[in-house]
């Protein structure tokens, strides 16, 4: 059973403040434990109906995990889900190490995306195109919100984030390219409303795709960075795309071309 | 200012039964109801701030259409959204006609679609990729949603839909191309998880691509007209993409392949 304490800190995981605090976030939902558990990230408690606890003992005991039975009723007082009949875990953030593009890889750069739906979307999207690595601005919405984890159906698993200065980055990332022979130059692709067709751009197997915040796009520090503006062709009337959908369609026209099938 | 009676009858549309019962539906949001104010929907009744009206009134006394000024917290107390600070639309639904692809034209199908947030992306989508027309199974979530409304970010003046027996349409394609010359059969595109490769498929410039449910996918009856699976390749880990993620990406190849340019 929760005991009170429990119960506060595990409320208290909502909240980014208290994340940072104790360097730890919620997963919720039976698919999301099963697969954070099989994953490198270290959990410190899992909080189970009897139900789901007898169906996967051995996941759960595998790594000792400390667990809690509990009701339906407490799961769902306890985490942000409005339903969950199976469980949730309490699991330890992972160091904010540096990212680079290697050679031969394309990376995200999330320039300001806000929206927890959305940067829980993309990071299934990168899962989905095998593109391992994101870049987040630090006024990117944080992944160890609940909503963004819940939103990856458990690809926040499968892929690496970090948190920092991007435009110093992609200022290294210039200076670099200056010293080195054209096959090894990154490039840095960024998604506007006017730019090249990604229907008939080549793209290079190095490089970054930056996405820009939901209403304001790319901002101008980092836009200068941008070595080719891309743009999906619009055959009809809406204005635009959601951040989202239009992540998925880039890094499907990046693939298609840098992919060796 | 909003009377009791208003107030009643524009809360009751939030509901499809009162939708259905009254013919009439919301459009909330300053964008939205724009929108809608420039379309070819009838406009039953605008509830507006003082400031939206103000700056609205040549758009909104065009079409003689009442007008009940509003506070916000009236706005909001009337309608769906957590946030409402310009005005809502009543609206009168539209005639539920058949529509049918044409020669050189790809329209969706939409199989037991039942999430309204996605039903509303996918509308946008479809307006993006010009893709005017959307048959909807009689299980599909409800356009006329206050949230697929929103979602679809005034994507609904452009796009047109009709909801009935998909698997009566299909067959009569079917039965349809039996008899026509091969340049003009209509091809039937189904997502699924083990199709062709939507990257080097050859597509026909007229067909449906028809998207099933969030969680079973295409329903057997449905399936079973379909005359060329399509996948999107998946490099990474995740085992899905999201219905609205899907419609995008393929419709971003189909229209790659198909458009004159």
């Amino acid at each position: 059973m929760l005991s009170k304490n429990q119960l506060k800190y595990i409320q208290s995981l909502h909240q980014k403040k208290y994340r940072q605090q104790h360097g730890a976030f919620l997963v919720e939902g039976a698919k999301s434990v099963q697969e954070v558990l099989q994953s490198d990230f270290q959990t410190e408690l899992v909080v189970a109906t009897e139900a789901f606890y007898k169906e996967n003992a051995p996941l759960i005991d595998r790594q000792r995990t400390p667990v809690e039975i509990a009701s339906v009723a407490d799961l769902e007082r306890a985490g942000t889900l409005e339903s969950n009949n199976a469980a949730l875990a309490v699991v330890r953030t992972k160091e904010n190490r540096p990212l680079l593009a290697e050679l031969a890889e394309i990376a995200l750069i999330l320039d300001e995306i806000r929206d927890p739906g959305n940067l829980g979307t993309i990071l299934r999207i990168a899962d989905w195109y095998g593109v391992p690595k994101i870049l987040c601005s630090e006024t990117t919405a944080d992944i160890y919100n609940p909503k963004v984890i819940s939103a990856s159906k458990g690809s926040f698993t499968r892929v690496s984030w970090w948190y920092g200065d991007v435009v110093e980055v992609l200022k290294q990332v210039q200076s670099d390219n200056v010293a080195a022979p054209p096959e090894n130059q990154i490039a840095v692709y960024g998604a506007f409303l006017n730019g090249g067709d990604v229907h008939t751009l080549p793209f290079r197997k190095s490089g970054y795709l930056v996405m820009g915040n939901e209403s304001n796009g790319i901002r101008a520090e980092v836009a200068k960075y941008v070595t080719q503006r891309v743009t999906i062709p619009r055959y009809g009337g809406a204005e635009s795309l959601n951040v989202g959908i239009a992540t998925a369609v880039l890094l499907d026209n990046i693939r298609r071309v840098t992919s060796p099938n």
